[in-house]
């Protein structure tokens, strides 16, 4: 069954289609930026073409000099006024290059900035549940493997919306398999003051939106999202019995990465602050083995903003509430 | 007047000469790959050739589309035994594609995988004084500058040859210049429990290693090295009169970014929490114009090196011997 961004995705690639593309750009800010990461991860696996992976002023003011009339960028902002976010996309049309936008709202600003609009879905704002088959990565995902189908033959877009059908069941069941474990460790992680994420390949964008974007901004935890492997060259030297991490464990090609963290973890940490979410406890049934891994650090970001709530609640720090300057400060 | 390392690199750029190359991979661990992020900055602002800096477990694994025999990639060990990095070069080889190996000892096991070994020296390590010119930042920019007048005709190396030979003095400067200022911050800092780097475009390099090598590492702070633009989409909530930044601001086309973040640290941070580091203040007389973005990193680190010297002293946690794991544990 086609669904809305389905016909916003065609639109875009038909009109791309025949034009040569040498680079992708994926230009966000924020919660936004970590969904490129992990398309990033899945551009670099199967695409003979070349990508980045920017914050939205990063881009613009670096203005990398691949970037012309043979590139493509991505935009993302959930709202469409991100004012980085937008500057970009002038920035991308202005040098010539393809431009699509993708935001909840089709009428916003950065959407009259962006040759395609592709909408998605969003519960976080609005309140109102979706289906994952309709969120950022999801949509993302589409564009990136029509994109494929498109400029090198690669036909992954049968198998991913096969998944996308059994996304958000799976989900489901994620959060019901994870629910006791969350109960385990809201009491050792509600008290604590830092909170580290830690996961490889393109789970790094789980941790990255989780630690940066819900444990920083929403409930005030020092954080960092650790890579896997980058831990034992620095940041492992914090690693006592009191250190708090949350690691993601997924099915991609760098699962042995975040292993050898987790083996660190419980040998040094203690076993009440490493909570650990792992691809292989869960049910992916109805999931192409092609699109498992890169669907993972939607499904651990989707479970792990349930267990946000309930820190929030035993931190009285209200989760979407509690915020001091984004969206109360204007003008910075 | 040329150096060891000049030597090196002019060996391993002529025999790449007359190789088609279309992508360079810049892959190391920790510090090492710090650097790699900075050069990547470089490249994209001049060269037309795509590039990627990645940590070397992730690119090994990751095991790019691209990585092929018209790749370049450029390894960084400092004592060439990072386990990691000796995979990563294997990889590369396995591969098909060119590898060049910047390391101290030309006898490492890293040495021994790749194509061409460049030299470099480090103080850190052996408690020798180096002169800058022979760093690894001064290094790599080398290996990339040749390389771009080599593929692209651009010809930036003799400035640069005349900038590393200002390098040193600079820095000495910089060490007169920012000493007061280190002497009042150590208090305020010295007894915090969480220090938060900031900085953008090629300085995100000397944020990246100071956060995680020297701050977690060698004082097991908690921290994270922020992105000057990211920081409004998340981290930034955790700001008040409390909270510890250090902010570098370069002279590169990012700088608007982090002075951004700068002004909305001193309106809501506290004056003696947050330390500055500004370009604009050095005397860097000599540099040329073209680098002098590009060696502010190796500056900043440098001078921030000294000040993490004296957190040391009054934490009474001595920066080289005060590890717990690193180069004390053996198999992890």
């Amino acid at each position: 069954m086609l669904r809305p961004c389905d016909r916003d995705v065609e639109v875009a690639l038909s009109a791309l289609s025949g034009n040569v593309i040498t680079h992708v750009f994926l230009v966000a800010c924020g919660g936004s930026l970590s969904i490129m990461q992990a398309g990033k991860y899945f551009l670099d696996r199967y695409s003979s073409i070349a990508s980045d992976a920017l914050n939205a002023d990063e881009f613009t003011y670096r203005d990398p000099r691949r970037l012309s009339e043979q590139a493509l960028v991505i935009v993302c902002s959930q709202t469409g006024t991100t004012q980085e976010t937008v500057r970009a996309a002038q920035h991308a049309k202005f040098k010539g290059a393809h431009c699509i936008g993708m935001t909840l709202d089709p009428d916003s600003p950065l959407a009259k900035e962006v040759d395609w609009v592709v909408r998605y879905q969003a519960s976080y704002t609005t309140g109102i549940p979706i289906n994952a088959a309709d969120s950022n990565y999801a949509v993302l995902y589409r564009l990136l493997a029509g994109f494929l189908g498109l400029a090198e033959g690669i036909e992954l877009l049968p198998r991913l919306l096969t998944s996308l059908a059994h996304l958000q069941a799976a989900i489901e069941r994620a959060h019901i398999k994870l629910e006791p474990r969350f109960a385990k460790f809201v009491g050792p992680f509600g008290g604590a003051s830092a909170i580290y994420t830690l996961a490889s390949g393109p789970n790094y964008a789980a941790a990255y939106s989780f630690s940066t974007c819900v444990l920083m901004e929403m409930q005030w935890y020092a954080s960092q999202a650790i890579h896997a492997n980058e831990f034992f060259h620095g940041p492992f030297e914090i690693v006592d019995k009191t250190a708090n991490f949350i690691v993601m464990i997924g099915c991609d090609e760098t699962r042995a990465l975040t292993e050898r963290a987790r083996d660190f973890l419980h040998r040094f940490g203690s076993a009440e602050r490493v909570l650990v979410l792992d691809a292989n406890e869960l049910d992916l049934e109805g999931i192409d083995e092609t699109f498992r891994a890169y669907l993972l650090p939607l499904i651990f970001f989707d479970t792990l903003w349930k267990f946000a709530f309930r820190l929030a609640e035993i931190r009285k720090h209200p989760m979407l509430t509690g915020r001091r300057y984004m969206k109360k400060l204007v003008g910075y």
